[in-house]
């Protein structure tokens, strides 16, 4: 039996959109797979609300992450964490010999950017890393504010993963100064993992020509050298199969759904989801900076979650039980997507009915 | 309207297989994400004929072929190149800072094993690469020969790039004492393109832990260790359709069809286009060492051969111009992964009636 996805990520997926998978191939160096890439480009810079070149890579969100801090790291990176996903970040500038300090909150609660004006004004840094949406926590960082601070300082290119948001939540690239904003097909974006994005500004492209050793497959400069020079083909083979359904499902959000709608579906489902959270439980993160694409709730009547979870898999649902150290602790529930308002009403009077909840 | 692909990558994929990328998503941490994910390893190992362990990257061949030399050259490589994507080897390696040396063989003539023996007596090397089938110029190269001096030089890390040739020829990865075998979803497997594999011999992983700055997403190491610790769950998201996929066709291949019938029927249709060209044009690379998935052409009739691909598109079908600088001057059939004879031929007989060969 399907379990429907209440998860961050793999999400569920529309059958439409799932057909489109199953597109035949085409030859990826045809002027076809040229007008596929370009026009998915195009879109994505409207989801992104900017001028910066996009890049695509057949990776998950993890390999961009990777080229854009080994790109455009030529001082030192500093990075902004508030759980797993910042932790990320720091792991993969160490693997790479990339220089990075790292700069913890505690879990729940989000970045201050008073403290990111502080890293920054030692002069130490030319490049940070923001997780926007934290699904280890349920945190919506206050990208507005650290952009604030960001503008201060211009040699410092500012990444930005929006894994879990971009698609669900408006983030407007070009008005943040985001230099590289990074999402991946399997979150808000409605489609199987397995394909990567980010934006590229000019900025982040002048540095990256500074960076020596930047690798091939991840590395940015490469992929936007080449998408240039032969009208948006990538230098491997991509993932044609996500080229297919991104293409549909981004015509979908920008033209039948619209984005607008798109992103207040995603603050009606995390309202609803809040208030339930709030009446039968406690919820976990700073409540100034919840996530729109999922929440987080604390274990306050001490259930099993896993047993939960068994129970809602025999009525063909799935949601997660915290992450890490807080498993059990808490559990959380995806409200992202494609998914609907009901949808989302449905898994919680299922909960509820499990549970004896009134 | 359609075209069959008759091109080295992406290669036609069967409705029923198309069918699977279309399967809806499951968690990737969930239990039949490992069950389905070491079943595909399983099978993979009866493929390439080995106990080493199989690692799945969402990449093309290229993110392992940079996974294999970054991983775990210490001292030196030594690539062994006879074409585009020997050179791409070569590339890699100095785009990571990976201390390489490139050895040329001219277009169309393989590896020569003397050389590799010559090359390797040196000592300077610990690690050595080659393309078993290049597609740049239709030369399958002797591994069996390069593997028996391979063996002579215990310390070096034996790297093959088998992408357009696993699945479609015996590649029995034991026997021949390959560290690092790797394919890609495109080619023989007959899959959409999208998904990387390849095998990890203990000496391979051995040599890795003495590598210091491996990366993250493309370390082999890395994803070695975590499917070990996490039941074959890999670290990053993967791409879950195409793990679908891999699996029917894997127990298609393997129980259906039979390996032994598949590796025969790509000789067949090889030698029924060797046969038409040797009538119609000349054989380019040095026959003695002729690929079994892909035949370049000589153009010795001096036709365009953009024309006849344009002609060829209308009548539903797509062959290769030659690659690079062999553009027009050679053209490429590829045959390889689920197509039969009676597809070949018909092929064939569409190019005879276009260009009036009798």
């Amino acid at each position: 039996m399907h379990k429907k996805l209440f998860i961050p990520g793999p999400v569920e997926v529309r059958q439409q959109v799932l057909e489109k998978m199953a597109t035949p191939m085409i030859g990826h160096r045809s002027k076809e797979a040229s007008e596929l890439q370009r026009r998915i480009s195009d879109n994505l810079r409207k989801l992104f609300y900017t001028e910066s070149e996009i890049l695509i890579s057949t990776s998950s969100g993890s390999g961009l992450m990777e080229g854009a801090i080994r790109s455009c790291t030529l001082k030192k990176a500093a990075v902004f964490s508030v759980g797993a996903f910042g932790k990320r970040w720091y792991e993969i500038a160490l693997s790479n010999n990339v220089p990075a300090d790292k700069f913890d909150f505690p879990l729940g609660q989000a970045v201050d950017p008073a403290k990111v004006d502080e890293v920054l004004a030692t002069g130490e840094y030319d490049l940070i890393t923001i997780t926007h949406n934290e699904t280890s926590t349920g945190i919506m960082n206050p990208i507005e504010e650290i952009a604030e601070v960001a503008k201060k300082y211009p040699n410092v290119i500012f990444c930005v993963d929006t894994v879990s948001s971009a698609g669900g939540t408006k983030i407007e690239v070009d008005k943040l100064g985001i230099d590289i904003c990074i999402t991946s097909s399997q979150k808000a974006l409605a489609l199987p993992p397995g394909l990567a994005v980010c934006t590229f500004s000019e900025k982040a492209r002048a540095r990256a020509e500074k960076v020596q050793f930047r690798g091939t497959y991840l590395d940015l400069l490469s992929l936007y050298k080449y998408i240039k020079k032969k009208d948006y083909q990538y230098p491997s083979t991509p993932s044609l199969s996500h080229m297919f359904a991104l293409d549909y499902e981004l015509d979908y959000i920008l033209n039948v759904e619209g984005l607008e709608n798109r992103f207040n579906r995603h603050i009606e489902m995390a309202t609803v989801v809040r208030e339930w959270a709030e009446r039968y439980f406690e919820i976990f993160p700073d409540k100034r900076y919840l996530s729109n694409t999922l929440t987080t709730i604390k274990n306050t009547r001490g259930i099993s979650v896993s047993e939960l979870n068994k129970e809602l898999g025999r009525r063909g649902f799935q949601i997660s039980n915290g992450y890490g150290d807080l498993k059990e602790k808490t559990f959380r529930i995806a409200h992202m997507a494609d998914m609907t308002v009901a949808d989302v009403k449905e898994l919680l009077l299922n909960i509820n009915e499990i549970l004896a909840l009134e």
